[in-house]
């Protein structure tokens, strides 16, 4: 099995654990935030600086991958880990989102979606059976399977359509995945005895994302349909689609109760710092978002004290650094009079220098959070983050 | 005197030379190229990197400064090293070649240059007397007069008139420098005891710039009463603006051989590594360029095998490293195939990595020829150089 994963703390009074998850490239600490390197880089960072900045697993996007340079390019190039020379563990996602999320440009049917191409117009076609086998030609530690997301607020009625088609597409992209990483393809030259080389042996393993909308018995129908075919871990999808966040918690709740205590739980595309700290207070183990990155470039700030909006004339004068409290290395070098500076005149240099701080405040928090869960302090530790202003 | 030049090796058959610049704000190896970090960055780079390269000195550019955030700001933040946590050496150009290169904007007097915002089309006037004004609360170790930079071709008449000018602003310069950067502005507060805070000691030097199109007994002129007014330095101004190389080199050397030994000698906006190594050997110590920096963005590389265009299809699935030659960062790591992914895709980290190759690439060169003449071997250095295809 490619990928392992451990326990080695719970605490006691909330769902939140710290684990290990052991992949072909390396360990992971749980819980985790996952930065998103959308098609093959994190936007304005070099991996020595991802390394640097301890990031341990990246996400990167099938969707654009497979328009730009094309799978088939990045698994003859040795894998996307080769490719964009990140040696470290990478998640890749099934493409379905972004496809779905282009509206006009996606149409749904039982087999797959329809989408055109963003860039030319082109049309293409993502079924269960090509999500995996796009992404095992990208080769990345944890591919998910193709799933229907629904919009927040859906009728009962989509909802339920949208479980009833994931789960199918899960079960196709189960046979996909066993047939795609399995023994067959090796069949059909049964006279070769050279190994596969390295770049080709597969070793991806493949999740099942549960739907359901706020609908708990719909998440409990998509959960339970989806152990029964038992995924190596466990994403839940369509949340921080809209819904309130009080309801975005009780789900995550309800639904990471629900998986298997000994799988990884994912929790795709969330989210705030604050919601990092509740959704590891619910269970969940792995989080993605565009937000510390995106939010950068837009010249906003995650600071101890708040969001920063870089290009406010009050910092023209503002020596200090831009998180007093950070020990980064923007935070120890530049000022926020410079970082205002760089976005005032357009310079590349703030959306590089706000990235950087923003994704060492998010592996920051999720490190701080890691930390009270092995010396049993998250309850206080939470409490405390809570009770802030 | 805030700088001193040092001169410990001389090339026995050409006019190469290697020094010593020391600085207010370190030593600075000579022949060096100056990376251009035009409004208080060089675009795309950290400092952190540039100090990893082992960049000695940055070059600045006074309009922009001025325009964005204006140099009082900077001169009240510490000086330019301080706002932009640059601790090496800065020089700064006057800001007149960028004000008369916005042709329609500018307007030149005896006084000095009228001249429009390109930014809001806000009217500003830059005389000799201003730019050292504005150069010194900016605070670089090394400051440019302002002079009339010509076009090439340009008629005697043009030439002559503005050699004349530049040589009176010159004049102007120098006694704005002595009354802004001597012991006058202390007088007017007679009763003050505390010194001046560090940042407000003046520490920078003047230079002089050298014009005269491609006419010698101009050229002459323009030295000798330059030189009359001793700077601290010499820039050769008016070159690589159109003129053809060969021209350009003979001018060079004419004027190099006018000046005197002992100053450091700075040739304005050139070149290609080429003109790097053919300005040594003509005595010239400094240099600047935004090719290196400018070209990378524009997915241009310089490598010891030529210009490479990145976005060429024919590197679309190369793996060999941009330059199997070089040993930066970016050689060391990433491939071709990655690389034209970048620039293909918009992505800011193509800009980002062609930057730091292509100034890994002139620093490189730069040493190569700093090494062979500190071992007495320039000689042969440049005929090997010249003798390749």
């Amino acid at each position: 099995m490619p990928i392992r994963f451990e326990i080695i703390a719970q605490d006691k009074t909330t769902r939140a654990r710290a684990g290990l998850l052991h992949t072909p490239h390396g360990v992971v600490e749980t819980p985790v935030f996952m930065p998103v390197g959308t098609g093959g880089t994190v936007k304005g960072m070099r991996q020595e600086e991802l390394e640097a900045l301890a990031v341990q697993i990246l996400l990167a996007n099938t969707y654009h991958l497979y328009l730009r340079p094309g799978h088939e390019l990045i698994r003859d190039a040795g894998g996307l880990h080769r490719f964009m020379a990140w040696p470290r563990p990478i998640l890749t996602d099934s493409g379905g989102f972004q496809v779905m999320s282009l509206k006009s440009l996606g149409r749904v049917t039982e087999d797959g979606i329809w989408f055109r191409s963003h860039l030319d117009g082109s049309k293409h076609f993502l079924s269960p059976e090509r999500a995996v086998e796009i992404q095992l030609a990208l080769g990345a530690d944890i591919i998910m399977t193709l799933d229907e997301c629904v919009e927040y607020p859906a009728s009962h009625q989509t909802l339920e359509r949208a479980v009833s088609l994931t789960t199918r597409w899960a079960e196709r992209s189960k046979q996909a995945f066993a047939r795609g990483s399995g023994p067959e393809p090796l069949a059909t030259h049964p006279e070769s005895v050279t190994p596969n080389p390295p770049s080709q042996i597969p070793r991806s393993s493949l999740f099942g994302i549960v739907q359901g909308g706020t609908d708990k018995e719909l998440r409990r129908q998509s959960a339970e349909a989806l152990m029964g075919l038992d995924f190596e871990g466990y994403a839940l999808g369509g949340l921080s689609v809209g819904e309130p966040k009080s309801e975005m918690y009780d789900v995550a709740e309800f639904t990471a109760d629900l998986l298997p205590r000994e799988r990884p739980r994912y929790m795709m595309g969330v989210g705030t710092p604050e919601d990092l700290l509740e959704g590891v207070a619910r269970g969940i183990d792995l989080f993605d978002c565009v937000m510390p990155t995106r939010n950068a470039r837009n010249a906003c700030a995650f600071t101890s004290e708040g969001k920063v909006i870089l290009k406010n004339v009050r910092w023209a004068r503002d020596e200090r650094p831009l998180d007093p409290a950070c020990g980064c290395a923007v935070c120890r070098r530049y000022s926020r009079a410079y970082l205002r500076h760089l976005f005032v005149t357009g310079e590349m240099l703030g959306a590089i220098l706000a990235t950087h701080h923003n994704l060492h405040f998010y592996l920051d928090t999720m490190r701080k959070i890691r930390q009270s869960l092995l010396f049993g302090e998250f309850a206080e530790f939470h409490r405390k983050v809570r009770m802030q202003p």
